[in-house]
C-alpha cells in the first residue's frame, strides 16, 4: 500500500492499438503505436510498468477474435498480451509496490490492473534473483506448457523415447530439457532450418535434429527412434503426427500443445489423418492442454523449473526485443519461423 | 488342494480347434470341433470346467496372429478364449475345487491352468452369490471395459453430456448405466437398427438412441446434444467419431475402446480424419486403452460393478447361447452386428 514511486511517473507512454483485422497472416498495418497519458489507479487497482512482453502465435486470433478465453478486441483496443511488470502503485492489500508480477498487461508501457479481478490471471514470481526475462520464458506460460505437457500430459519417464516438434520455438526450446530431466533417454527435436536444428543439438539439449525442410522425416523417425516412440510433444500437428502415429509404441502419449501448421488454414484445407487408427491399435493418448487450465499449479510448476535452471538442468533461451515499437513485428516473426527460444520484447 | 470331484469327470470332452486362417470375416469352415481325453493336471496346476465362455471381436485376430498380446495359434490349436470355470481339481495352494475363476480357458469343455503361470491371467471371483454368467459381463471383462472408459479414461462427472456407440453391445450394454452411475447427466447410444435402439432406451437406460442404419448421426447428434459432447465411449471409430470431434465440448474425454468400423478393412481404406483439430481447438482428450492392462485393479472394479448391480442401477443384459457347438457361429454373429448386450456361451 505504501507508494514511494508515485512522482517518477512518467505522464504519458505508449501502447498498441488494434487498426484493422488481419487476414490471414497479420502486418504491421494492422496495428497503431499511439502515446496516451500514464492512467490514474483506483482502490484496488495496481499500476504495473511493464518491463517485458511476450507473443504467442494465438494472438493473431485475438485480433480475429476467434478465441473465447480473451475478451472481444473491437478496432481501437489496445491488443492483448501477457507480460512481466513491476508494481509502481498499489492501492490493493495483498500487493506492494516491487512486487514482480506476470499478469495480462496488454501491449502498453504502463497497465491499470484489477487486483481482484481474476480475468487479469496476476502471477506474483518469487524466484526474481533469476533474470526477470524468465517471467516470459521458462518461469512463465512457456516453461508451465512444456512442464505440463511432458509431466502432467505424458508423464515422461525412465527410458521414454521422445520426440518434440516446433522444437526450437518458445516452448519447445524448453521441452527437450524437461523431457530429460524427468527421466527420458532419448530426446529428438524437429525443427526448419540448419541454423535451428544445430541450436537443437548445440543449446537445446536435444540429442538429433530433423530439419523438416530439408530431412525425409519418415525415414529420420525410422533413423533415431528404432525402437519406437513413447512421447511426442506435438507443437505442429498435420502430417507430422500423421508420421508420428505409424511409429508410436504401446502406451505411447502424445501431448497436443499447438497446431502451427495449420493456423493460416482453413478447416477445408486441414491434414487429413490417415493414422489415427494406431492410436487405437497401441493403447494411446493424444492429449491437448491448455496452460491457464491448470493456474492453480503455477507456483509449483515456477518451484521445480527454477530448481531445474539452478542445477544447469534447463537452459532459457531467450531472444529479446528492445522497445515496445518491436511488438507487432515480433508476433508476426513468430509465423516467419526464423526465432529460436522464447521470443520477447524489452519494454 | 481337496479332490472330491476326481471320480465324477467325464473322460472325454469337446474342443474347438483352429481349422483355416479366415480371410476377411470367419466362417464356421475356419473352425472344427473334436472330442479329446479330458486332460491331467500335474503339481501346481488346475483342472477347470468350463461353465461359460464369452467371445470378442479380437478373437477374429487372434485366428490370424495379429495381435501381439496372445500366444500365436497354429493351424490344429485351441482357439483362444476367456470364461468363468470352476475349479473341479487343484494341485495348487492357492485354489481350492469349487473356487469359481475367471481364466484363460481356451474354448473347451475342461482347462488345465497353471496357477503359477501369469498367461493364464486367473481371477478368482468374489461375488458369487450373483448369476455366475455375470462373469463374461458386468464383473468380468466387458464390464471392466466400461467402468475403466467411463470412471478412469474418461472421469465422467456430474451433468456431463456422454455419447456411447456400438451402445448395444457387449460393453456398450452397459457404459450407459456406468456413465450414469458416476453422473452423467445424458446419456445417448448409438445402435444400428429400430431393434436394438428400443433396446438402448428401454433395457439399457439410455436417454435416447440414434440409429445409424437408419438416422442421420450429424442431425441426431445436434438435436440431441445441444450443449454438446463432453464423453464419448467409442466402440466404432471412423466417421462417427469425426463427426463426434465437430461436437465436442471444451476439455472433452473421448475413450477409444473400439474400432469395429475398421476390423474387417486394410488400413488403405480406412477413414481419413478431418475433424481432428477440434481435438486442440477444444483442448479435448482422445485416449485408447486395454483393460488387460489394468488387472490389478480388477478385484475393486468387481467390487463397484457387484454393488451397482444390487442397488438396480446397474441391469447386466446377457445373450447366452447353449453349447459349445455353438462357439464359431457366436464370435462370427459379432460381426453381423444382430446381438444385444453380452453374447456368451453357457457350455
Amino acid at each position: 500500500m505504501t507508494n514511494p514511486a508515485k512522482n517518477q511517473l512518467p505522464s504519458k507512454m505508449k501502447q498498441w492499438v488494434l487498426a484493422s483485422r488481419p487476414e490471414g497472416l497479420a502486418t504491421v498495418e494492422n496495428f497503431s503505436l499511439q502515446t496516451v497519458p500514464v492512467p490514474k489507479i483506483k482502490e484496488g487497482e495496481l499500476l504495473v510498468k511493464t518491463l517485458y512482453l511476450g507473443v504467442a502465435p494465438v494472438m493473431l486470433r485475438y485480433m480475429t477474435n476467434e478465441t473465447e478465453f480473451e475478451k472481444p478486441l473491437e478496432i481501437g483496443d489496445v491488443m492483448h498480451g501477457r507480460g512481466v511488470g513491476k508494481v509502481v502503485e498499489s492501492k490493493h492489500p495483498d500487493y506492494e509496490v516491487g512486487d514482480i508480477l506476470q499478469v495480462k498487461l496488454r501491449w502498453r508501457e504502463y497497465a491499470v490492473v484489477d487486483g481482484d479481478d481474476p480475468y487479469f490471471m496476476i502471477y506474483k514470481m518469487k524466484n526474481t534473483d533469476l533474470p526477470l526475462s524468465h517471467g516470459i520464458s521458462s518461469l512463465a506460460m512457456s516453461g508451465f506448457t512444456a512442464l505440463i505437457g511432458m509431466r502432467e500430459i505424458c508423464n515422461v519417464k525412465k527410458g521414454d523415447q521422445v520426440l518434440v516438434s516446433g522444437a526450437a520455438g518458445g516452448v519447445g526450446s524448453q521441452a527437450g530439457f524437461v523431457a530429460r530431466s524427468l527421466g527420458g533417454e532419448r530426446v529428438v527435436g524437429i525443427a526448419g532450418g540448419e541454423r535451428k536444428c544445430k541450436v537443437l543439438t548445440e543449446r537445446l539439449g536435444y540429442d538429433y535434429a530433423i530439419d523438416y525442410k530439408n530431412d525425409d522425416i519418415a525415414e529420420k523417425l525410422n533413423e533415431y527412434f528404432p525402437n519406437g516412440i513413447d512421447v511426442y510433444f506435438d507443437n505442429v500437428f498435420g502430417e507430422i503426427l500423421d508420421e508420428v502415429l505409424l511409429r508410436i509404441n504401446r502406451r505411447a502419449r502424445i501431448a497436443l500443445c499447438g497446431r502451427i501448421s495449420e493456423y493460416l488454414k482453413s478447416p477445408d484445407e486441414y491434414h487429413r489423418f490417415k493414422n489415427l487408427w494406431r492410436l487405437g491399435l497401441q493403447d494411446a493418448k493424444l492429449e491437448a492442454f491448455f496452460v491457464y487450465d491448470c493456474e492453480k499449479y503455477f507456483s509449483e510448476y515456477e518451484e521445480q523449473l527454477a530448481i531445474w535452471i539452478r542445477e544447469g538442468k534447463l537452459k532459457p533461451l531467450e531472444h529479446i526485443l528492445e522497445g515496445i515499437e518491436k511488438m507487432p513485428e515480433a508476433l508476426i516473426s513468430l509465423y516467419e519461423g526464423k526465432n529460436t527460444g522464447v521470443l520477447m520484447v524489452r519494454i
